[in-house]
């Protein structure tokens, strides 16, 4: 897996940030791509990358406000126009379905693929064979949310070696020991499937918080994942601020990340007063307290590494 | 009046060519700035110029489709959230009040400023004490519309030297010369104003023409205009694409202009199939039929001279 940043920036685009969006590529497998908000010129941005929106499966939006949603009619409609075909599934707080929906009709955009709209409150979004996606409602003044990704933990390695050592030869033998908790060989001999497996790979957990106050609350939400990105709107100079428009500082998104068992702390949403040279006190600020953190710009790019 | 051309493009961004907005800057008197279209990222265009969003007063929409309007949203809230406070209208066909008034209140968005949404069908759109806008429909598979932007033509100065030599001399009669056909002096004399002014400043007129295929069929709506906008996506090679798409060519649009004694033909709404060095041959195209063409590009700044 890894995170592509498209848009770093706060409230309006300036020339180094565009507003919200985040891709995950998935990679391996489905080698589908998963959007985080899709604020106006995501498509845009995404010219300026390799992804191609046709691989583009699902779009989850944090909130609501503008700057994370008002580029989803143009992506919709220059993905449609570009051809693609496989089904793309918008999941959203309420509103979402009326933005989209009125926006293609009023164009009158007809798309060549199938879109579903999914309008979510809080728990379990989706499950398929890979991943398990979690929502959770944060604090923003109007309905936020924040996505925990939790890949599924893929089962050990067969142990070929110590097969052959107990003199199981490589055959049609070797699949059903895989699949079946216990299985008796042709001479009879009882194999545990444990007893020839390496240890079970861990899922990698990716958790992306929308624009929120307070996260100090959401430690149980974010707790154990190996990255985490979190707002930083401002910084903690400017602590009354942020309370005050529902947005975080960079030294409460680390010290969160400090009390939640998390590998890497990204950090993003970052308000257009830090401009390049400023904004890397923001990334100083949240190290003091949570060393392993990044600060991310647009076209950032982060590999997610099995622990 | 100068125009600056903040997208080019046709259908869907390109890196080379943004989706549809004009900027026409009226300078002198009103010094405020009217845009026609505002397709995704006008807002990111705007950044790379001098225009200041709170200046735009009004914005003209030719059509409702999403390469021309979904850029509103974004533009109207960053006017806000920039602290904007000068009233804003809006002109744009059925629909466009749904669409904005959707997308600001899905998105929680308050305006600093007094915004107007007039839906129009055709002919005259507004006068003020400079200008008259007309609109009139074209052919575009939805409706599509032009604009005539009028300037009224100013009355020639009082020719003073003239006033002198006949022995009046300045003072308050001179206003009063300005202000009424015939003006009585102290001493008996009757001066009619027609005698002492300059030639009338004929105003001057640009038309900007939405999407639109069979443009000889607007010869009467643009006939005398000192610049006029046209839409160009497809080369004469192409001109049945055109046709089936509803869009003119480079060809077309020069005929009208040669037939409409114009002064200045602007070719614009270039699909990104003519990539820089291919896009020359639609100017080439339009100059053989009417050499005062130029092509376009984004940030491509046109000051209009009066004749
Ligand atoms: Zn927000
Ligand atoms: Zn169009």
């Amino acid at each position: 897996m890894e995170l592509l940043f498209l848009g770093t920036g706060s409230g309006v685009p300036s020339k180094e940030r565009n507003v919200s969006s985040i891709a995950l590529k998935l990679l391996q497998k489905q080698n589908s791509i998963w959007l985080f908000d899709c604020g106006e010129a995501t498509q845009h941005q995404i010219l300026h990358t390799n992804i191609k929106p046709r691989k583009v499966t699902k779009i989850f939006i944090t909130h609501m406000h503008g700057d994370h949603i008002f580029g989803l009619p143009g992506f919709l409609s220059s993905r449609s126009f570009q051809g693609g075909t496989d089904p793309l599934t918008i999941y959203g707080p309420e509103g979402i379905k009326e933005f989209v929906e009125t926006s293609l009709s009023v164009s009158g955009s007809t798309l060549t693929y199938q879109l579903s709209i999914i309008e979510f409150t809080e728990g379990e979004l989706f499950e398929d064979d890979q991943f398990t996606v979690f929502c959770k409602k944060l604090e923003h003044g109007m309905p936020s949310y924040g996505f925990k990704i939790k890949e599924k933990d893929k089962p050990g390695k067969l142990l070929v070696d110590k097969l052959k050592n107990a003199g199981v030869e490589p055959g049609p033998i070797y699949r059903q020991i895989k699949q079946s908790d216990v299985v008796q060989t042709d001479d009879g001999r009882i194999i545990h499937r444990d007893d020839y497996l390496g240890p079970v790979k861990k899922g990698r957990i990716v958790t992306i918080l929308g624009d929120t106050r307070s996260p100090e609350n959401y430690q149980s939400f974010v707790k154990g994942s190996d990255v985490l990105v979190h707002e930083a709107t401002f910084g903690d100079e400017k602590k009354h601020l942020a309370r005050a428009y529902y947005h975080s500082t960079a030294t409460q998104a680390a010290r969160l990340a400090a009390e939640s068992d998390i590998r890497k702390l990204v950090l993003t949403h970052i308000s257009s007063r830090y401009q390049q040279g400023a904004d890397y006190e923001l990334t100083e600020e949240a190290r003091e307290i949570f060393p392993n953190t990044e600060l991310a710009y647009d076209f950032h790019q982060l590999n997610i590494a099995f622990n």
